[in-house]
């Protein structure tokens, strides 16, 4: 039995609480267990210069955590005047991931700035990161369906993530929390798609490897969770996750890439 | 009339949630109107270097606001690689008031860490923070009293901080939220103990000067709004604002500086 | 008696040297007793990006010290590879002083560059940079005039700071040396105009409390300071002094903002 | 059919030449098809502070490119004066791979430090510095126990690693040169030890998603591609090669960590 | 007899290898005894700000050493986030000599970058750059000739570089390898042009002097290893070489600058 | 004839002014013609980490230019983050140059850190640096002595320095103004002894070249122009000097390095 008394392949309550900070565009603050993230999303009127002229638009994410999210506290990043490389890995992959679900093409020149703050960590901060950003960034997109900037909800499927690891005892898991994390042998972060595909995966064994068993029962743990995942969302988002749905159908018809 | 239909006295509405995040050794969330701070407060077991062996403690703070806490979108200071100006000038002046009301000889060689993090703004950020960071240092000496890591609240008084201007037609008014702090001639912060003594007055007309009545009647209007402030703060404080009126009394017969 | 055989409201000897680099449009040396501060105002033909299509001007102001004006060489800022808060403070408290005197409309899409080097250091150092960094944006706003670029002197009042503050004894003073600053218990800088308007208040009682009566002493030996300053502005100026007292003139007629 | 007429399950040529530079503890210079990189691997004798005292030692590992090992030249990354995202996301995965084969117990309280820099750029630097490094620590060791500064080779198994993706037309290939690299639709870097464990897995489907069956063909690829590897390796590090086989033995018998 | 069996005015083997890397215009490997140095030419086809608009163009030099060129590893200057004062000085010294041969009207508004990446260090790399820089911006010039891009190869005249020094018993040494370098008492870097002409004398006495005579002498042995240097160059080039002597005829026929 | 009536072969006027600022243990202000530079000598009581324990001292020198020394206003390096290539090139040579002079047995293991603050540059602004910075450095070193924390001045001979250079005509010329060395097809920097031993030549031709026959002119300009500016330190330091050329002759019978 796991701390919590959770199952094996048990997630920890996952709460979305939208429109949780006034002026972004789309925001939310999403609770996984004890982990909590703000996550905003901001529409800008314009792309980076390497897109400049594309016709397209660039989605990119930053990601903090309060000094004090966590057991010690950190050093804040402004005043060491640089990001760690942690940071940077997590901020590419969230961004990298939204990208995967929206048509880019749909949203014209402007750029979606995502940015997750964690206010309080207890393991998975990046899985649930890419979760809330989600939801925030489809909020966003609907404010801009209200005023009419966009004519059409420009994703095409929905997207969360999890983690999976292997215990020391070789125990596979889902949904790590700190205490859990910090003796796994194995930590993977799995993002997939609502229709089930893989985006991402990020299988680590610190000080350690893993097996090609092992991977299939944890992809196996990870396809569980997240299907929990995407019915949240798709409470939060309401009116919104039917317009999703209806994208994935045309896409499905159309054969759209 | 202002909006929100305030008097020129009137202070937005107060709240203090204590306890807010689960980490720090104090935490509070603190709203004015529309603004909120993230205040917490982590004690380290040493001084900085130009402390060590003095006997002594030490406070400092830092502030930060979420990129999208404003109605535009900021550039992350860690992004940029340097704090601000502005940033620097906020994280002194909490760090000095709070220094003012804490006994620093009664901590011994520990400093204590203030984060304030702005999660959503509407002017007074930093009178906020000051006013949130001050329960959460006290919450955070009440944790070390109850481990019996300190014997005595190392507290001398309450410290409370609001913000006062002058608008265009020449009024001047009491807690400025955003539009009014956007067009005001002078934007006045004053910091004040229980007793009503200044820990520190910055006025500034920028563009614009001001004369001696028109700083009485702020003066005047800040002490209104500041006993309003102490007794806010009391209430989230319960058992612990009884040890500060105590110290309180303890210094005024004895004397101390 | 204080050091010096100074009466508590006694300045110690101002001079102000006129013309003392040669390349700047406007540079002075002021020396406050052992206090000595280049002050260069530099006229650029553009303004920084967010005035640019305003048709208005601006005021930005640089302060630094030489590593070995104090008692004790500090390391440079360059080396550090940052600017301290200490000086991002002081640097915009003379920029803000400035642009209250003078008409940023008058002078166009163009920039004062004021920089203010510190020489020698003995207390007292930011309140000498305004008041030397005003005569010296005068003589470059005069060279403007002599060169037909502009029109009309933009200078509306004068403008001079100075220090006061309270003795661990008790005793307010008046423009405190380095020796006096560091004991004190209360440090205000006040700017003020020659019309005896306030520009800034800063008071600060680090670790100290001040009182109400203790304000308002203090106010009063600041004023008295400063009308002392003006006379000394004044004759650094000669011609150009007239020039301001007519600007103050029209103003006061037609109540120019 | 691929360019170079290569088949889908075939890698590009693979040379390592050892004692490529002479100061080094280890040192090689791997070529895969047109991509070259130098692998320094240093021995100091110490580790960093989170590890003192420990009697353990550590790997750490630095990756850069020549400003014109690419197509287009690069801007320095120290005239930038940060280290980019992808920099630090691939130094870390190099240093975590190590130290996945190596028994840090073993080498005692000492850093190796693993410099690989890309001389000429042709997809898959990341990987070939990785199979490039494993060989450049191995012989940094060989010369320890040359020395007698160690008694055994601290090294459980041989460590590689390759990469996998799938083209736009659905096919999955093996070992991206950077024409195929920039247009597939997903990207994966596989590491493995000699046993067939997962080290790790980093699967990216940039603005495209994956499915379970295209994974399974995937890692099937790249399980073949290793088993070459693994062989010049083996070809490379001669003796060293018997030595890590027996410590692989002995691992097994004890059922060692 | 100095170590290596070389005689006072005997340079170490030189060797060039050019197109060593495949994505530069020019790209050269030159090997002086054991020092190594990748040189790499790149054509921009842009100039700096300062320069647009002038018709001319300009050449910019970058140097580097890898961690581990030296028998001591060093920090990389990426991971310090500063460029060092030794580095500064070589980059400005290696652009500054190029430019002297090198008719900048000629090439148009375009810049050429040199990248100077040193591999293994044994004394003389700053010197090794140039006479190999030397070699890859000619080269870089001829494939630009080849695509008809220039019309004439746009560089009046060789250019080398080699050390001189003073060993502590008094003897006047050339092409000075790490172990001398250490310990001369004067070390001299000259820099001519195939004609004979200095482009730049560099001579130091750290923590000592060094007379006249003892100057005439090093500058004669500089000149005896530039002749052979500009032999090796000359091989190198082929019929690149037979330009530059056409070029250096007509500008002596007609005087140019 | 040369502006401001000079001949080929004359230096500027220049003045020392000695003990300019009061705190550093040795002052001056320099000025050469319009070239004027604060030379500070301060001495710390320990030694950068390289040289700990080895019973012996270091002198380092730092140099800046206020923005506007120049005619152009130039952006302040504690504001650009950084220091120039430039700058490191001179505080170099600066350093090297005292030290060549010095004995650093003789002052223990104590820093000398020199600071040269350009307040008005008219061309040679690091000759005038060397030249003041040398009698900065004797300055502090006698007020070591005065207090009996030296028994010896550690000073073997005086240091001066000039500058030289060939004008677009082709005359060599002594001691360049800004105007002649803006447009100098030469540029070299001379650093000497007293006895006429060359510490340091540093000779430039910018997109030109120069020959022997110039050189020794060259050389033969800066030899004179040297010969009065140490009739000039020498009454500058008074008994000081007589010091310096007592451990001259001690050095020349007992043939010290």
């Amino acid at each position: 039995m796991r701390s919590n008394d959770r199952k094996i392949n048990e997630l920890r309550p996952i709460n979305i609480e939208v429109n949780y900070v006034k002026h972004p565009e789309g925001s939310v603050l999403i609770t996984v267990g004890e982990t909590k993230v703000i996550c905003n999303a901001s529409i800008e009127d314009r792309v980076p210069p390497f897109m400049r002229g594309s016709g397209k638009g660039w989605i990119t994410a930053e990601y903090a955590m309060l000094p004090r999210a966590t057991e010690q506290r950190n050093i804040r990043e402004s005043s060491k005047g640089k990001v760690s490389g942690r940071t940077m890995e997590i901020q590419r992959l969230i961004g990298r991931s939204l990208r995967a679900v929206v048509d880019l093409e749909k949203i014209g020149e402007r750029t979606v700035w995502v940015d997750c703050d964690v206010i309080q960590a207890d393991g998975g901060t990046r899985t649930a990161s890419i979760t809330g950003a989600f939801v925030a960034v489809v909020l966003a997109f609907g404010n801009l369906l209200k005023k009419n900037i966009l004519k059409q909800l420009p994703v095409n499927d929905f997207l969360g993530a999890t983690s999976v690891g292997v215990l020391p005892d070789g125990t596979e898991i889902l949904d790590l929390q700190y205490e859990e994390d910090s003796q796994a042998h194995v930590d993977m972060n799995i993002v997939m798609t609502g229709t089930g595909e893989f985006v991402e995966i990020q299988g680590t064994g610190e000080e350690a490897t893993f097996s090609m068993p092992q991977l299939q029962t944890m992809l196996g743990l990870a396809n569980e969770g997240l299907e929990e995942i995407f019915k949240i969302q798709r409470n939060a988002l309401g009116n919104l996750a039917e317009a999703i749905d209806k994208n994935k159908e045309n896409e499905e018809v159309t054969g759209g890439s």
